[in-house]
């Protein structure tokens, strides 16, 4: 086994990692966010997903506001070492549409198609 | 309903948007890439999972030279238009180590563990 060091991973030109949270328990796929190296640590350290508000350029602790935490069941790290795996507990929505989930837009027969309503 | 147009979705500087590759049947999340507009029309129109790969700067049909293709069953836009997640049916493994999945590496305890062997 090899210690994990956060700043082995791959960051892009911002200093950023592409993040995707999973719930652990039915696998949908959540969100996609973004960490910079001390955001992972402070992940791992704490439990709380932490990512970096690209738009505020800040630290984004998951659920701070509005309560819709996601604990940290496990990371994964992706064999190019540039994105990671979040399985996640998630309470409540992870969306701030109040949706499950961000992923809620289909593509089908080129059409867009919202598969799901605010509180789904 | 709306149309979907590639060219809605919001790309980056390079003109990317990241792509979440996840098994339809078992939900597991296989891979991330990233496409071009053009990569999302192909990936629309012939069913086949094209990214574009930033290394090579060419298109890349998965699977075109490894037989491991991904066939689309769903395409998923998030609620910020910068991110897809691609519902597949994967043959073989999605990664090039020969594994199902790229996210093989767990970080537990601190320690990085490889949670599957090639083949698997």
């Amino acid at each position: 086994m090899t210690p994990f060091d956060p700043a082995t991973l791959r960051y892009d030109a911002n200093g950023l990692i592409p993040a995707i949270a999973q719930d652990q328990e039915t696998g949908e796929v959540l969100m996609l966010a973004w960490m910079n190296v001390d955001a992972v640590a402070q992940t791992l350290e704490t439990g709380r997903v932490t990512y970096w508000s690209r738009s505020r350029q800040a630290f984004w602790v998951k659920g701070e506001s509005s309560g819709h935490v996601q604990r940290l069941v496990e990371m994964r790290v992706d064999c190019d070492r540039d994105c990671l795996l979040l399985q996640v507990d998630q309470t409540g929505p992870a969306c701030h549409t109040n949706r499950r989930t961000c992923f809620y837009t289909a593509v089908r027969d080129n059409d867009e198609v919202v598969t799901m309503a605010p509180g789904g």
